[in-house]
């Protein structure tokens, strides 16, 4: 971790935005808890995340919530069970357990991701590789599942895993809400919710974790439909996109329109392009101005992904996923298809009813029943298992039975059928973000140091309070008359009061936790019903008379009204 | 189940409220999906909880995140690992288990909560129970842990579990919130979570289920504070009490004010009073009327637990539990303190410093140099290892070291010290609510039949939308002119559109997800610009101006205002 990682870790911890959970026992690698602050930021980033991608997109997505306890069949059929793995290696000597592919990529400085348990054990033994604690020789590489595993009752024939991922709650209850909202597609399920991967050893703070929350949509398309996302939603948006082609030569992203990725062909489907514009608009909103979409090589997609883009911002000069796009097709709802026995296809309905024509076996009954008993038995015992088609084909061959031309006891009729539609297997496009990772790296870049004092200049929108209100001396009737405000503040905005310590000490509390707005009573105030608004992007200082505070926040939180258009400016700060 | 349930699982299905999870599989007992609909009804309970237990006491609570997964080490010290438990039996014919106690309740018609084993193995033996699927005989009963277990990385030594309460998340971090928060008592920490129980064979739906979410709010106090709840936060409110002296006696449950339960120490700490009046104000805010607090007898207590107050609710002729409030005292801190050898107590500082006399030992050392070096080293070793005041009693008993008096070489002297407070371990008082059982409480309450149509009349503070939008007939411009109506209001409310089926089919669709007001375009909105707003609850309909419309819901959904105040009302309804 670089020296900014380090600083933001011990602001977080400082001010109650998180720490290690189970801190008093020494922690568990990869669990941490949200604080008060830190809960407050969450739940703001989850109601942008729903704005944009559940609420803006109410005529075809709805939210649901299903639970973490999955029996072991779901995800037998997800192929997680199978296919969720990490490759491990462990220490002869220790009996420490590594990520192999890590391991090797510190090693040798090469990328490792997606080679094969035999690759990496063949690579460590030609480059004899060891031990990173104690020089201890390596083992075999195997593949680890980074599925929790449990026993759902009383029976321990009975496994189930927590989920991995939300997606398969909404592929297994699929049918039930298709057949419950709309009847038709396209139709998205969202899910905010915990998820768990048993990861190895995560390092990497809220970046990667053993059990943290995820905002999903599953959406569920007719891939032959011609019908056009509604583009104009996302209007305006460009999109950077180093495409795998572009990857493999070593190139760069480039700029696209968001329908050009469509014309272009350099997305699978033209809802994938939909989808990244609108978590381009969301990463946006979380302050996060500088990022693209990397197409991933068919190694290193999840095995359910026919193309997978991942949202890669650069924050504080590094490269880190914050959200992934993946065209999951028909392999889901196909998969819990023939493993449930359920059918979980719908029915497209064809503009203009087909004409197909139709072909069947006619068994000329008396022909047949003339040759006696076993004959008969014999003879439909062979076309019983035939089709039509395969009849017609034997037919023309002039096959017989028993030396008999079957010729003599069938033939095939031929007619016309109108057809209104048929059945298929929806797709799905995903776009998946997860919450803690989206809160740190907001954060993240919102971390900023000024004059010996740190800053998070978080987005207003994100913010945990949009408020705080100050007495300018913990004293009579500054106190009362702070309070009295406060309270009224509290009904509509969400306001924080603090009265302990300096001023200058809680102007730099709140400037820490991202409150944008200040409000504080001084001795004017007593004096002539003032109160001052401070901002703390710029710690400049508005006076304003109490009746117009309401109106004046109103501007400066829901208006991008700058500051020295609601109040007049007070030269001396409080500080 | 009696018909009612079945008839509000049977709607819950239909209308997307909730359903068995993976279905398609057959189902897990115990797990639900939430669909569109109850997801959203959940979300507003959560809000409400979260206003009456967090923002409106937002000066001593704080909410917090922690996750599920939990290192066993920390529920071996909340007593869990040792004391979840149920007594199971199982049939030695087919195999299949069961709740011993409810085997035994069923068959014997007795209570048999908190029985031990032994116990009920006796009981089963004399009344020679047999299984009730296939009248094998039952082994003998034993307890069964209802942890989920599982391993926590690629260490099988290192086992953990899904938390059965989020409480715990709050005793480990408690000290980091008490120190970025406010470092003073009393001090609560809230947290809604997912938690797990594995239930030997949960068969109530909602109200048992293996996964699902709490509201739980643990309030750190001090038990020899003088300090009074803010009572006058619920004035008014009169809770009906069952204490556990009328309970044996067979009694019913009296009426007290909040304040009475103090001054008759009917709750061990006037917290429990505090929280338990919070808590009758939250479940009316549900519509739920009728309800009282039962006190738990001791052995019917969680191991955590000096006393338990239980709220019942009475729906549909039904006694649920829908709270629990627990004085775990100092239970959690302490035994988390001696588990994890973290010191967890907070100073209490005195009124007045206090004045205390503390002695300590003075060495002589010039006489007990003139000794040698042996003397010296067998006289301090001896002398290391006592307080002072058993040094004291050895000078006044007259010992020696090697024949040689210790008086020659120590004296005791005593000096006065002022203290200003000292180190306790805070107590808690644990209130604590089920979300998706209230939420099914809330819908059985709710339910209502009227010519043959189904309602939920659920407060319109937990309704799912607030408003539905129609156009009388699916056709222009009736359409176009009802979208732009759903286009304003939904800015400002909560909305729903419609316009397939006929407008009677409508309306029964949102008075069964119980939204409460459906506003209506019909061919006089084209003339006039007016539209209806009908009532769920009385199926009348009132005529007001298109720009009156958002005043007039304004007035519906926030001041209870009557439907015929706000409009000109409709004689023939559109139904």
């Amino acid at each position: 971790m670089t020296n900014v990682h380090e600083k933001v870790v011990e602001l977080a911890k400082r001010r109650g935005i998180f720490w290690p959970s189970y801190e008093i026992y020494g922690g568990v690698a990869g669990l941490y808890d949200l604080g008060p602050i830190g809960l407050r930021i969450k739940d703001k980033i989850v109601r942008l995340w729903r704005k944009f991608f559940v609420e803006d997109n109410d005529d075809m997505v709805v939210e649901i919530e299903t639970p973490l306890v999955t029996p072991s069949r779901v995800l037998e059929a997800s192929g997680h069970v199978e296919n969720f793995t990490d490759p491990i290696v462990e220490c002869k000597k220790c009996g420490r357990v590594f990520r192999a592919d890590h391991l090797v990529e510190e090693a040798l400085k090469i990328n490792a991701e997606g080679l094969k348990p035999e690759d990496l054990t063949r690579l460590i033994r030609e480059h004899d590789l060891k031990c990173p604690v104690d020089g201890g020789e390596l083992g075999e590489v195997r593949l680890f599942n980074l599925l929790f595993r449990t026993q759902i009752g009383p029976y321990s024939s009975s496994v189930g895993y927590l989920r991995p991922e939300t997606a398969q709650g909404m592929f297994t209850s699929f049918r039930r809400v298709y057949e419950t909202f709309r009847q038709r597609l396209p139709l998205g399920i969202a899910q905010v919710g915990r998820v768990a991967r048993n990861e190895i050893s995560p390092r990497q703070g809220l970046i990667r974790m053993r059990e943290f929350s995820i905002m999903e949509v599953e959406f569920f398309i007719d891939p032959e439909s011609g019908e056009s996302p509604p583009f104009e939603r996302v209007k305006g948006e460009r999109l950077k996109v180093l495409t795998a082609g572009e990857k493999e030569k070593g190139g760069s992203p480039s700029e696209f329109d968001v329908e050009e990725l469509v014309t272009e062909r350099i997305v699978v489907n033209p809802w994938m392009a939909y989808w990244m514009a609108v978590a381009s608009r969301f990463v946006k909103a979380l302050g996060i101005k500088d990022f693209y979409f990397e197409e991933k090589l068919p190694h290193e997609r999840a095995h359910y992904s026919r193309q997978t883009f991942d949202q890669i911002v650069l924050v504080k000069g590094e490269k880190v996923e914050i959200s992934g796009h993946a065209y999951r097709g028909d392999y889901d709802l196909n998969r819990h298809s023939s493993f449930s026995g359920e059918d979980l296809s719908v029915f497209r309905k064809y503009e203009q009813p087909k004409v197909v024509k139709r072909k069947s076996v006619v068994v000329n009954r008396e022909a047949l029943n003339k040759e006696g008993k076993d004959f008969v038995k014999e003879f439909m015992s062979r076309i019983a298992k035939m089709t039509p088609e395969e009849v017609e084909e034997a037919l023309r061959r002039g096959e017989t039975v028993n030396g008999r031309p079957i010729a003599n006891y069938v033939t095939i009729a031929e007619r016309e059928e109108k057809v209104h539609g048929e059945k298929f297997i929806p797709h799905v496009v995903e776009p998946s973000f997860g919450v803690e990772r989206s809160l740190y790296l907001a954060i993240l870049n919102a971390y900023t140091e000024r004059k010996d004092r740190t800053l998070l200049l978080l987005p207003k929108e994100i913010a945990p309070y949009q408020v705080a209100v100050f007495p300018l001396l913990e004293r009579e009737p500054l106190v009362s008359k702070a309070k009295a405000i406060y309270e009224r503040l509290r009904t509509e905005f969400e306001t924080i009061y603090d009265d302990s310590g300096s001023i200058g000490r809680r102007y730099a509390r709140v400037d820490e936790i991202g409150v944008p707005y200040s409000v504080t009573v001084d001795p004017q105030s007593l004096e002539d019903n003032t109160v001052t608004i401070r901002d703390r992007d710029t710690w400049n200082q508005v006076r304003v008379k109490e009746e117009d505070l309401i109106t004046a926040l109103r501007k400066l939180l829901y208006e991008n009204a700058r500051l020295e258009s609601v109040g007049i400016p007070v030269s001396g700060t409080h500080e």
